[in-house]
């Protein structure tokens, strides 16, 4: 362990800069705040490579556990004053502890479609909210991964980080273009589902088959016509209301968990 | 309709300081920005006290009878620079208009238990996108309202507002303690019902009776034991992942959606 003082250090400002998405793209890390997402990193075998603390923290087994894994595993660990903490993190009473890490390799390949029934897909989700909170769904459900296809929010975004509520670490994340996800659905079992207004069956009696794709569209635009045309069944869920709508994450968690009573 | 010029007018003050929630709580005002979201408060017979919009913007017919009626109801419109539209909304490029309305009554009273078998019920959520996302909900199954308990967010904040889609002009809303909303429910028909690890059923097979108030609890705490002991019926939703957990707004909408298959 070794200590940090002042905030012009050049460690302190690498780690400032990896808020930016631009930084974080180029160095391929990103941050995870908190003694409880770090924890559930490393109980899924993700250590960081530099772990950063307040000089002032209370004692903790898991941070000591926590420190001990990662300078066995030849990591940085760093301490650093409060005010440090707060220019990396960009928070006041930031939490006492965080953590850089590798991003992830995020190919199609990581998603093994034998290993679940139930796989989510998110096309062009912006809000980086939106975003973490499919990941939390896809891990309550059991979900074989999350596909981000198109222009999605950054998965690693400090906000996806924290809404995943640790999810980022344990469910598997691929992204890909629409044509390269096509391609790779099609080159093996799986049906693709989407909420649709068009010719669209009752989403509590379609009939849905493993592995089942669950697609969720653009939260201003929906999906695309095209991608809504691709799917092997399109389903509608009840509109009571006035504007007809519901969230991005919220829709693709009813249907996820509707899929999970019927074939999970 | 008048120009005001300049940012260190007074009335350009005025709308700034209601983006912060002192202010806002002071005046019992909130702002609502978007030709959608203003269109739909329309719709529903709510019209702003002061509508605001850009010098320049381009010309639309819902903006035309938007003005026509605030003018009507002696309400004042009001031409500003771009730069004092972002000073408004605290935005760079902010939608063109923009509309400040007097806070609704949100008793117990506005909510109708006869109106709808379903109600939403949200306890110390604290997150203003969550809250604007439960109004969504509530909106599109056709809840007869959203009640919160304790200490919520604003449901009147900028994000609250944003985050509802229009549904905070839609949606009977109603701000409560527990013990004021528990004697309120007691006095008349209402099955509670939460999600629970407690002596729960499984939520696909639960015995839902209408008028069933759906209720949720706080993002990290959950609901205190006492109030989910004083529910009538307690559900739980499958979780297969490590998390155990769901985003509460999600948790949420996968109920109600639940609730609405059975008895809606």
């Amino acid at each position: 362990m070794r200590q940090i003082t002042g905030l012009s250090n050049p460690t302190v400002k690498y780690l400032r800069s990896l808020r930016d998405k631009k930084h974080r793209k180029r160095e391929q890390r990103f941050m995870a705040e908190g003694l409880r997402l770090l924890t559930d990193a490393r109980e899924t075998g993700r250590l960081p490579e530099t772990l950063v603390m307040a000089e002032r923290r209370e004692h903790h087994p898991l941070l000591d556990a926590l420190i001990v894994d990662v300078e066995r595993a030849g990591g940085d660990v760093i301490e650093v004053s409060e005010a440090a903490l707060e220019k990396i993190t960009g928070k006041e009473n930031p939490q006492a502890v965080c953590g850089v890490f590798a991003e992830f390799d995020t190919s199609l390949g990581k998603i093994d479609r034998a290993a679940s029934p139930l796989i989510l897909v998110a096309q062009a989700m912006r809000d980086p909210g939106n975003l973490g909170t499919m990941l939390r769904t896809a891990d309550a459900v059991g979900a074989g991964g999350l596909v981000l296809i198109d222009d999605c929010a950054d998965p690693f975004s400090v906000e996806a980080v924290r809404a995943s509520m640790g999810a980022i670490f344990t469910v598997p994340l691929a992204q890909a273009r629409w044509d390269e996800f096509r391609g790779w659905l099609r080159a093996g079992p799986g049906q693709l589902v989407a909420a649709s207004l068009r010719e669209s069956h009752d989403y509590r009696t379609a009939a849905y088959a493993a592995p089942c794709f669950v697609m969720v569209g653009n939260e201003s635009r929906g999906l695309p016509e095209e991608y809504e045309m691709e799917c092997d069944l399109r389903v509608h869920m009840p509109m009571r209301g006035r504007a007809d709508s519901l969230n991005a994450a919220v829709a693709g968690a009813v249907l996820a968990y509707e899929v999970l009573a019927k074939i999970g």
